[in-house]
């Protein structure tokens, strides 16, 4: 097992100010912070996949207002997760970080043959990168404490909907401490 | 409004005898079957995404059994449906239609800016279609009545989680008597 | 070394009657008939790629006249070459065999690492399918026996361009003679 | 007509010191600074489409030395072109600045519907963007004046080869003086 974490739309334009702890999103930020460090310290590589839009796009032609514009500080990692200068930045133009990007490369290229996916929101760009993940062959884990959904419910009903995937083993719902283990586990045998 | 309906993975593996009523996948086949005939009556384009793999592919490593194998009957749409030579059929080698295919250039060509998107399983192969529609720019409709999951709940929770999508209009879950009622109101205005 | 022959283009509207053995494209069928032979006894796998486009096409907006219309035979595989039901046939919309097709994923589950590549137009959709291949990270050998344009000089230009590429030996120009060779020789170590 | 014009590969990496003013690639230099000034002047975007390439990527595998590495400023625009904040400078992993790139969905969200395609290697990476801007639908002019290839001969080939190209008027080789009078002359029309 050679895993990578991907880390969906943890951007400065998600989280602007003044900040709310109480909005879901908020509550994986410590957490993910923490996570992140540990997965440093073992050599598990780390890459963000984020928003990076023209103003003129498609999706914006909604009720949506345009945010994380490319060349914006709005489309950078937030200062909380306290990123580093080994994570992987990835700007990713639609939900998945796998569409028209070259991310499916880079992963083969490491040698990854596992991806543990967390980030926001739960039902939109994480499910969609997680799918991805599995099509393009990649072992994929979504990692349940660190993923987040504007509303609680769907983010509960979106992991619950894939905790019993008819792909198991090769889709998985687990929380960042039992990826943690599993990977622990796998490097011992 | 230029739109076509696409029908995921309605297909003969999917449907195999005995047939049991009972399933949530059967409820949908008789109802599709006659909105897809008021379809081909207006003239909107059906292309039928059919799951086509290869025995050795990825995602038979886990616990899900080798099926819809390309070359094979299993992986033709259920003729049930009673699809016609003037429907499009596309194969799809993963939940995506428009995963590694040219589906996204097939609807350009024909001037398609809108599609309704049915079929089995709503938070698999459905969503991922319908993420995937968003970002190649086409307005997108889940037709919450034409799709299904193998559980109930699980396929109402998806439909919840982007009834109050932020991406609303371009994503909207409707039933397809309400698509069918926007259309032929754009049609006369 | 485990290879796939691809071969390009060879194609039923691409030979119309009356045939002209005096063209070059005409020149390589019996030696491509005898080559995959050759092939099939030694299981080398063989992926037709073959040119399914829509009446509406974009490329059909210049000179070019409508051919290989997607459903007709015309875009079946020539009779002279004798294909085998073994034999994999991909429809692909654009020049390269890649183009918005699954042949990277189905070439890797196969665990294929070199292709070698043959067919017409050497400058347009045999190259076009050679850059392709390297980029998704094959090894890659344009037989320059079993390709052809329809201006001999052409065909011996782009040839030269490529013999001496800096992606050497990623990227090597041989005859079938010379590719057979090679594999057998690696298989003998 | 509304074109973009995308510059290939013309990176710091490509023009080392000392520099050889005798190079084929040395000799557009000067001449694109001026055509790229005269773009901007009648708001024809620019796009860079740069190597950016990971360490250990597949291409390094063979004679070719590790350049453009992704994160150095040898895979940064050449200063002597003088790009302005408002080019658009697009990474590419490979040799064509569509591959896993959103560079077609930019384009069709601009509104372009022609590129003009110039850089290094005209054989490699300029063709290579210049087929898949073809097969993604686009009216694609080569600007021979703005190509080179490290031997006129191979340059001069890849010119002939696609000058009488079968998809005229959607493919064409022309000058860029050619090209900045047809545009003049479309405005005007």
């Amino acid at each position: 097992m050679r895993p990578a974490v991907i880390i969906i739309d943890m951007l400065q334009d998600s989280f602007t100010e003044p900040r709310n702890p109480q909005r879901e999103e908020e509550k994986i930020v410590a957490p993910m912070r923490d996570f992140l460090k540990k997965c440093r310290a073992i050599s598990i590589p780390i890459i963000f996949g984020n928003d990076s839009f023209l103003r003129e796009d498609f999706i914006f032609k909604g009720r949506l207002k345009p945010y994380a514009i490319r060349g914006t500080t709005g489309e950078r990692v937030l200062p909380d997760l306290e990123p580093e200068p080994t994570d992987i930045t990835l700007s990713k133009r639609r939900f998945s970080a796998f569409f028209k990007t070259d991310l499916d490369q880079t992963l083969r290229t490491y040698g990854i043959d596992t991806v543990a996916i967390g980030g926001i929101n739960s039902h939109v760009c994480v499910i969609h990168t997680v799918l991805d993940a599995i099509c393009h062959d990649f072992q994929t884990i979504i990692l349940e404490d660190m993923c987040a959904a504007y509303k609680r419910e769907i983010h509960e009903a979106t992991m619950e909907a894939h905790r019993k995937s008819s792909l198991y083993p090769l889709l998985r719902v687990m929380t960042s401490g039992e990826f943690l283990a599993i990977y622990d586990h796998a490097k011992k045998a």
